[in-house]
């Protein structure tokens, strides 16, 4: 299974728990699935609990160490700062992620921190990927809480 | 008790576990202590168990709620760009650090987050708080690794 539409599955069951939809996948060199989790700030009552920290957290517990050196990351949206910080520590080789998000993002947007000099550790990154559901998602979303 | 001493305690039981030695405490409006916390990365093989992440978690599960908007966050180290991040989706309402991180910091260095003018919640900061001793245990920690 494409790890994108797996990353959206956990968004779309984001989305029915009333978070803000957006999953997020780990896979190792062989394609193998580490983690996978969608967001779960509101139910856990911490605003570190997006879809990115929980997959890496869970792919870190599988695999028994805090770094995924070979390990890609699928997410239906543009990592947040924290998240680009994040998946700079845990050493990540890949990040794809889907909708582009120019108020919260910080891979290509905001900080842009993967393109500073002073970036201790940067992925290779591909944007856009399965764009038009991903952001699709999030726009019923928002739309539904106005 | 200063909360910073508080800090540096956690930070330096974070050196005995074998970690980076960088301690954190939030503290409510009334200067109650809400959650404290030291590095548990390589412990709980978790890139994002930073000392202010972790104390972010404790004091948002003690509330019960994903934001801290009347708090403060005392840690040892400048924050770094993820655990900068964390605290703006906590709404934390300041953040005062000891050592400055030239390398890593994602406050006063690097990327300057809450200097930026795209930045969604601007703590206040004070920077340097009891910087000679919490600087002097980071470079006796390092010092000791080499």
């Amino acid at each position: 299974m494409d790890p994108m539409l797996l990353a959206l599955e956990e968004a779309r069951a984001a989305a029915a728990r009333g978070e803000v939809p957006v999953g997020a996948v780990i896979t190792d060199r062989e394609g193998r699935v580490l983690g996978a989790a969608g967001n779960r700030v509101e139910e856990l009552a911490d605003p570190t609990a997006h879809a990115e920290v929980l997959a890496i957290r869970v792919a870190c517990a599988c695999l028994g160490t805090p770094r995924l050196p070979d390990c890609t990351l699928w997410v239906t949206l543009e990592p947040c700062p924290m998240c680009a910080s994040a998946i700079g520590h845990a050493r990540l080789a890949r990040v794809i992620f889907g909708a582009y998000d120019p108020k919260g993002g910080g891979v290509e947007h905001g900080p842009r921190l993967y393109h500073r000099p002073d970036c201790l550790h940067r992925p290779e990154v591909v944007g856009g990927m399965r764009e038009a559901e991903t952001a699709s998602l999030l726009r019923t979303f928002f739309k539904a809480l106005r």
